[in-house]
C-alpha cells in the first residue's frame, strides 16, 4: 500500500486523532495537517503529536495533502467542505468519518471540484470520550470500517482509502450510503437513543433515589451510562440526519417493549420467557463475529480470539 | 467475625457458587451443603469446589445447617422455603440472594418456624453468564449487597448475615423491600428489559441485515447482547414479582423516549443536545459511585481504584 505524503485531518478528535497515531505509528505519512477551530484544540493536538502543523482554516489545512479525512459532527460536514475547496487539489481524494452516510453524501459532494474523489466512510469503532486526549492508537485494530462509495465513485480512490484503513488495522466492507444507515440505525443509533433515554430517566428521578442509582448502577445500569456519555453535538446529528431510519427502527422497537410491558401487566412469563430465551442466541452470534467478547475470566489467548480490539484486549493494555 | 460451621445452599449457579468459593477461601465455613434438582449440577458443583456434599432435597440439605441460603429464581423462593422446612434447625438463619425483595419476603417468611431469622437479601453483582460454571471467587468483591430487613426480623441475624458477605469482599447496605424493589427496579430491571427487547428487535429483522447487524454491533448493540443473555428464567421471575415498579419505571422510560422521538421527527435538535450533555454528568456520578470504570487504556492502578470488581480489573485477570 502506498503510503501518504500529505494528510489533511478536518477536525481532530477521538476518530481523526486515532487515525493519526495509527498512520504515524506505521510510517504511512510524512506530514499530517490537523485542522480545528479552537486554539486550545490545535494546542493539544500537537502536544499529543496528532499531527505536524494545526491550523484553523479548512482551505489553508488541505493546501497540497493528497488526501483529506473530514471528521467533525455530521451536521457540520458540508459547512467544512464548502470552506476546505479554495485550498483543495482538484486531484485530492476526500473522505469522512461520519456515522451516517447518505446525508452527509448529500451535503458534501456538490461543493467538491472532483465530486468522484469523495470516498464516504465510517470507522465503527469509538469510546464514551471525545476530543483529541481520548485518541489512541489502537483504536481501529479488528474494527470494521464501511466504506459507501456511490456509482460515480472513482474506484482508486476507494482503494487508497481502504488501503489507508487497512494500515490502522481495520477490516474495511463496502455497501451504498442507504443500507449503512439502516443496519447502523438499529446496531447503533437506536442503542444510543435508548441508553440517553434511560439514563435522562434517572437524571429526573428525586435526587435521594438517585443517589442510590448510582451507588447500585452495576445492576445493569452501569452500561447505558457509557454509552450515553458520548459526544453529544455528534450524536444529535446523528439522529437529525439519519431521521427515516432510526423513526423506523425505534417504531419496530417501541412495539417490541409495549408488547412485554402487557406481558408483565398480566403475567404472561412465557412470552417472557420465550424472548429472553432467543436473545441469548444473538449474543452468542455476536460473540462469533467478533463484535464482544466473553466477560468471565478468560486466558489472554481466548480474549484475543474475539478480536485484538476486545473490550478484554483494550482494558488489558 | 464468627465464620460458620456448616453452610446450606440451596440452588448452586452463579450467585451461591460464588458466594462458595469466596466463603471458602477465607476459610469461612467448615461444611458447604449444596441443593441442587439435577444430577449434573450437583456433580458439576462437587467438581468445581463449590460444596462438600451436593443433594437433591432441600429437607435434607439443610440439616444441621445454622446457615441457609437461597439461590433460586424468585419465582421458586417459597416453594424451596416449604420444602426444606421438614429439616430446618428452628435455631438457624435463613437468607437469600433474590433480585426482588418484597414479594420473596411475602413467599418466604410464612413457611419458616423462626419467621424473625429470615434475612433477606440481594447482592448486587452478577454477569450474563449462569450455572455453577460460572462462579467465580472475586464475584462480591468492592460489590454491593442489600439486606432487606423487616420491622421482626432479629438484628443479630442481620448482623451475622452482613459478616458474611463482608468476608466476600462486598460492601452491605440496608433498607426496606419496598424500597429495595423502587431502586433496583430502575438501575436493573428496566435496563434488562429495555436490553432484551432491542435484541429481540434485531431478532426479528430480516436474516441479511441481521448478519450485518452482528458484524457491526461494536457501535453500541454489544453491551445489549451481553444484559440480554443473563438468565431468562431468573429475569422472568423478577419481571413477575417486581410489577408495579417496573411498569412504573418503564412508564417514565416510555414517555421520555416519545419525547425524543418527536423532537428527531420534527428536527428539534436543541432538545436531543440538552439532553445528551445532561446524561454526560450521570455518568461521571456513577464513576465517582465507584461502579463503573473508565474504557482508556489506564494504568492498573488507576482501575483498582474503582473497585476490584470493576470490568477493567476482572478482564485484566
Amino acid at each position: 500500500m502506498t503510503p501518504f505524503r500529505r494528510i489533511a485531518l478536518i477536525g481532530i478528535g477521538l476518530i481523526n486523532g486515532s487515525l493519526a497515531l495509527a498512520l504515524r505509528r506505521r510510517g504511512a505519512v510524512e506530514e499530517i495537517v490537523a485542522c480545528a477551530r479552537r486554539e486550545e484544540t490545535r494546542a493539544r493536538a500537537l502536544e499529543l503529536g496528532l499531527c505536524h502543523r494545526a491550523v484553523a482554516d479548512p482551505a489553508h489545512a488541505v493546501e497540497g495533502a493528497e488526501l483529506v479525512v473530514l471528521g467533525v459532527p455530521p451536521g457540520s460536514m458540508g459547512t467544512v467542505a464548502k470552506a476546505m475547496v479554495p485550498g483543495l487539489d482538484p486531484r485530492a481524494i476526500v473522505t469522512d468519518v461520519g456515522s451516517v452516510k447518505a446525508q452527509i453524501v448529500h451535503d458534501v459532494m456538490p461543493h467538491l471540484p472532483t465530486p468522484s474523489l469523495f470516498v464516504p466512510g465510517h470507522p465503527v469503532a469509538g469510546t464514551e470520550h471525545s476530543g483529541p486526549d481520548a485518541a489512541f492508537e489502537t483504536l481501529f485494530q479488528g474494527r470494521r470500517v464501511i466504506l459507501t462509495p456511490i456509482e460515480d465513485t472513482d474506484p482508486e480512490a476507494v482503494q487508497r482509502v481502504r488501503g489507508m484503513w487497512e494500515l490502522t488495522g481495520a477490516l474495511v466492507d463496502t455497501m451504498t450510503p442507504e443500507h449503512h444507515d439502516r443496519v447502523l440505525a438499529i446496531t447503533s443509533h437506536l442503542p444510543h437513543l435508548i441508553a440517553y433515554t434511560i439514563v435522562g430517566t434517572v437524571a429526573d428521578l428525586e435526587k435521594q433515589t438517585q443517589s442510590e442509582v448510582f451507588k447500585y448502577a452495576a445492576g445493569g445500569f452501569t452500561d447505558f451510562t457509557r454509552i450515553a456519555a458520548s459526544d453529544p453535538t455528534m450524536w444529535r446529528d446523528v439522529f437529525l440526519n439519519n431521521r427515516e431510519a432510526v423513526l423506523e427502527m425505534l417504531g419496530r422497537f417501541t412495539e417490541d417493549l409495549v408488547r412485554l410491558q402487557r406481558a408483565i401487566r398480566w403475567g404472561d412469563g412465557d412470552t417472557l420467557f420465550e424472548l429472553f430465551s432467543r436473545t441469548r442466541a444473538i449474543r452468542r452470534a455476536v460473540i462469533r463475529a467478533g463484535q464482544a467478547y466473553d466477560r468471565l475470566p478468560v486466558p489472554p489467548d481466548a480474549a484475543t480470539d474475539n478480536g485484538p480490539a476486545s473490550e478484554a484486549a483494550k482494558s488489558a493494555h
